[in-house]
């Protein structure tokens, strides 16, 4: 041990944090997270992902979604009934999951230290917290440090939030709103989940986004499906389109103005367009490092150090793909990295998963990209109601699209849209990162009745497109 | 075109027939089916597969199962209710199904022949139909054969089969019983699918099986956690005990002797202790080809000939493992013999499916096998409740069970117990048919939240103690 108080000390307790201190913690590291909120777990656990993934599975379960095409007059539950049922499973899951956290740190002899931290020197820390209504404070010295502080919701001064009719995502986790209508700022990720929940439980959805596409690094063919099906459920997607002004009437319901002189009205608002780095009050000056203006911090892509040799950053904190998975692995790298850990480089893709409804998710080349980088490919695709299990499901609309290289006949790319999508995809994943290709996919026997004979029904279909000697079924 | 009225002539519409048909249909053969049933689709759409994995997924909706975690006092619809939900989704499932399978044969150019077929000399079938009442029989030659008629149920001569409170499995998709309690007998996959059905609609089930074990060909560990969950559930198994016999009391409530001397007693029995192939009638003796005392083929495993080179058989008829996965890749075998197109030998293990609640799948060694086999192994294992989507979904019982080698690490098995297994099931065949092993389990990234990233969880279970010189979170 060294004569700091800490080998390594991370500020923010959420999948990237956790991941490097259990990393550090397995080198033979002493380990503190630093964490501000009443209990551990990040945005990650108490507003981002675990929260919206929750809604969405209890808000797939009260209104018996993924068996409408077999329903016709399903009784619903009220808005209050519902808004219940929701919270109550949020409070469930959510504990359950700080439960496991907490249980995970202290086996890996981990100190959580709650408060604030501000960095005083180059290797201190000063933690304050209140305790029962007094401010105290201390300091905490350590080697390296890894700042995992990740982002809260970009809200501009213009716009009037209050709480209750225009509000941002970290609101909804705590009290699940069940307007009459909402107009969604922001055609983003978290745009496009909280869409697709709130049209799922019969809530009129408009959707705000200034850039002309949606999802722009997904493939083509999947988002045109995907937009298909929100339009069809009635989703208003207003593309291209900025926000000029956002005012409350007499009934404090908000009004959009538009850059085309329209105007939108609705029950409530929700803004999403776009997360700001937590780093106020981090006293990041005094250590030399700056973030951009977003709060974002710039690291090495490889080492994830930032222009402080011994300072590290990992997650949302760092920018895209801003997903848990990957902060996750960048947080683990972080770790070996400061520790001297010999690095698997894996070169592996990893895949993006959208919790909207339905899911999406993807990994590997787009088709776009895939000819762009003047790759010869071949497109097979799959619809889910190819599959019996698609029936049996009644969840046929989906759509599985392979792209394989003409050449050498190997997988470069998958893209997947309807339910089941973000597990199906790691099929896909497992075969382009083990080098297979088309040859596997169609030889393959899988179990039946499953979504997954949708990769054989779409190598199948290109295989009988692509140029060979010998035929096949 | 040779003087034959077909190239290729099949027996039997289930999926060894389908997908022999469409490989010959590709090869541009000349190719008819003949099929005594209705509609076509075999055993597979019209009594078995689909029919029982159909009413899974109606009973679980019905019943809110897969929320039970989360819910206190469900209300339930009486079993009329019941009844007609499961009857209803069941005719609009297999109808959906009948139409794709329809429209997959006529793009092919395949003939459909109704009727039943039997062998009048080794290169012509007397098929044989009644319209309107009058019987009518015409000929049809072939240069080659496949034999895919499948299997019906065992109905030994001694027990009281009535229809209504004795039936066999066939019986279930016809008119979906919900009886006040029922007996099962046999513990074998249909078994267990229906036992694992009735007992979540909250019918008592108790299952006799006359060998110690259930379900033999998978790994212990996953047939334990399965075993608890059912006995939790209240489902009794009552193994190594067989059947003196089975009468009916006043009421036709059906009355089992044991060999121990027990009496049981319930509302309805379920006969599913073993199925025969249909091949009654066929003429068989008049191509000299001879059935086993289970009515079974025996065909060159590499080939699937029969003891008449040209003629084949498939799927159900040839015994284990009589699934429609691999009896779709024995049609498809075939048919490339027969018509000498060359075989992708695809030395790629299949991974087993059954559809109990909560599912099983398999793929590669159990962890008994390796031993047996005398290989050195490490276990990796995983529960869902260590995913946080386990949690999300209140799914947290799965668990999920990797085999590497010790020397060289590579994935030898994977063995699911939980729902969702039959998907999941197909990374761990891709990892272990390509060759990937725990190091590109424990790199990988895979979406949060999902249930794949058990097998991360399980990789680095067992990573942890593998013998070497560097450590990983």
């Amino acid at each position: 041990m060294s004569d700091f108080d800490y080998d390594f000390v991370i500020i923010g307790g959420g999948p990237a944090g956790r991941r490097a201190a259990i990393q550090a913690s397995k080198l033979g590291k002493a380990v503190a997270i630093v964490d501000d909120q009443k209990k551990i777990g990040g945005v990650s656990v108490h507003t981002g992902t675990l929260p919206s993934k929750t809604i969405r599975e209890s808000v797939l379960s009260v209104t018996g979604w993924r068996d409408q095409y077999f329903k016709s007059g399903r009784q619903r539950d009220g808005a209050d009934a519902t808004r219940d049922s929701i919270s109550s499973r949020l409070s469930t899951t959510l504990g359950d999951e700080v439960e496991v956290i907490d249980s995970q740190l202290s086996r890996n002899n981990i100190t959580t230290l709650k408060g604030k931290a501000k960095f005083a020197s180059p290797n201190k820390l000063a933690v304050s917290q209140t305790v029962q209504g007094k401010k105290i404070s201390y300091s905490v010295t350590a080697e390296k440090f890894l700042i995992a502080v990740g982002t809260k919701p970009y809200r501009p001064k213009q716009i009037p939030f209050n709480g209750t009719t225009i509000l941002d995502s970290d609101c909804i986790a705590a009290n699940m709103p069940m307007p009459k209508s909402i107009i969604i700022i922001g055609g983003g990720v978290i745009g496009l989940e909280y869409a697709t929940i709130f049209s799922t439980l019969e809530i009129p959805v408009t959707v705000v986004e200034a850039r002309e596409n949606i999802l722009e690094f997904i493939d083509r063919d999947i988002v045109s499906n995907f937009s298909h099906q929100l339009s069809e459920r009635g989703i208003s997607l207003r593309l291209g389109r900025s926000v000029d002004k956002i005012t409350l009437d007499k009934e404090d319901h908000p009004q959009v103005q538009l850059d085309d002189g329209r105007q939108l009205r609705a029950d409530m608002l929700l803004f999403t367009a776009g997360r700001v780095g937590a780093v106020d009050g981090l006293g990041l000056d005094k250590i030399g490092v700056f973030p951009d203006n977003r709060g974002r911090l710039t690291v090495d892509p490889k080492t994830l150090q930032t222009t402080q040799p011994h300072v590290y950053a990992a997650g949302d904190i760092i920018g895209f793909p801003s997903l848990a998975s990957t902060s996750m692995e960048q947080g683990r790298l972080a770790a070996c990295h400061a520790f001297n850990h010999p690095i698997h480089s894996s070169e592996h893709s990893f895949p993006l998963g959208i919790y909207s409804i339905p899911e999406i998710a993807s990994i590997g080349l787009s088709e776009e990209d895939a000819r762009a980088k003047g790759l010869q490919v071949e497109i097979g695709l799959a619809r889910f109601q190819e599959t019996s299990r698609g029936h049996i499901l009644g969840n046929c609309k989906g759509l599985l699209k392979c792209i394989f290289d003409l050449n050498d006949r190997k997988l470069l790319g998958v893209h997947i849209v309807g339910e089941g999508a973000t597990e199906l995809i790691h099929i896909g994943q497992a075969v382009l990162n083990l080098n297979g290709g088309i040859d596997y996919l169609s030889d393959t026997v899988f179990n039946f009745p499953t979504l997954a004979e949708a990769y054989k029904v779409a190598a199948l279909d290109a295989y009988n497109r692509m140029p060979q000697p010998k035929l096949r079924a």
